[in-house]
């Protein structure tokens, strides 16, 4: 419902269709008032088989347009101290959509997935991100290293997150445009990736576990850059 | 496989059922050497028989008994200006063990739970947590502000965070003893909660969004604790 919500509250959003039950309907219209997109309704059963059985859902079906993508000049004029996300084939659409909510809320300019080895912009993602999808300009790329050398020339720091890095993410300087490139779990950043990096930083850690999941690791990144600018 | 794993390497783990595929015998035994425990081999069509059609799995299926619980004026003893997370009616498996996971990684020193409405202590939780359920001490109590009441007699600091609080996370002093407490996501902390702590703080943000999902937000605490006991 929020992802929903969000979604119709951007003027930048082309809707083609919306579906809703009776219950989500007035809940929507609650929550933001006319609707002013055509509304067809269904019964929750026509919607969970339309959906799919496993899909949890409110009541709320959106079929959109993408969002216009961001160009890396654009990026970086607008970064302001704030970190680009780069994620090197993470697939699991919980973890993008989580990644996405914490740029939205500790301030990043952006973020850029490959368009092959990353979850589709929709659905579990845009249910994980609550709304952030709207937000946050992401772009999808066909070969990373070769948009990572596009955002060096376009001024942007290329910094890999790595576990076994030696300076950490707190030294960091964010003054200029930072591309925050991450890794997927099992994997980390593939060979070619991290030699496409500037520099290697890992997270400071204190207790026996040392590797957080993707999202965790997002969010603590995008935290330290914040307060890295508040300093 | 990693939860297995942890727990057949924890001493003080009791193992009743240790059940393996050929495949995850063998990479169980790569990763820790010879198992003294009785293995029971399935095939993998068996075991998704017994765990569920739906539950992943690789190939491994430990029965155990719970770990022991901490006490208070142990975990207090312990601190070390280590935080103890307690949780408000977090009923998510995946994020419960993704706290535990990030409490190994940032330095908690337990975890505390209502023993309902918490999810229990296996499977998805201790897939999620990825080894760090045998880390952490956990405590599962019948009444939560009892609890906390009791906590504060062993000398603890209770600290709500909500995101109207005044003071932010990163003002806070931790160098006694201090339980921080986090609600659901939905509905944050409950009243009663919210007014045994004796204080609230909330995490600094800087973006269009201000609610993190939980096992975020309790990575970002984990965090700030770990940085200001660095200080």
């Amino acid at each position: 419902m929020h992802a929903v919500e969000a979604a119709l509250k951007n003027p930048a959003r082309l809707i083609h269709r919306l579906v809703l039950t009776e219950n989500a309907e007035r809940r929507l219209q609650d929550a933001i008032g006319p609707i002013s997109v055509k509304i067809e309704r269904m019964t929750p059963r026509d919607l969970d088989r339309v959906l799919g059985s496993d899909t949890v859902h409110q009541g709320a079906m959106l079929e959109t347009e993408p969002l216009p993508e961001p160009d890396w000049h654009h990026l970086a004029a607008a970064s302001d101290g704030r970190p680009l996300i780069v994620l090197d084939h993470v697939t699991d659409p919980h973890n993008v959509g989580a990644v996405l909510r914490s740029s939205a809320v500790f301030g990043a300019s952006g973020l850029v997935m490959t368009r092959r080895h990353s979850p589709p912009l929709n659905g579990v993602l845009a249910k994980s991100a609550s709304g952030a999808l709207e937000l946050i300009p992401v772009a999808l790329v066909a070969n990373l290293s070769r948009a990572l050398d596009e955002l060096k020339s376009a001024g942007f720091a290329i910094v890999g997150l790595a576990g076994e890095a030696e300076h950490a993410i707190e030294e960091l300087d964010w003054s200029r445009p930072t591309a925050l490139v991450m890794g997927s779990e099992g994997k980390g950043l593939r060979d070619l990736t991290r030699k496409t990096c500037d520099k290697l930083v890992r997270i400071s850690t204190d207790g026996p576990v040392a590797s957080l999941n993707v999202s965790n690791a997002a969010a603590i990144a995008l935290y330290a850059a914040m307060l890295a600018r508040r300093r």
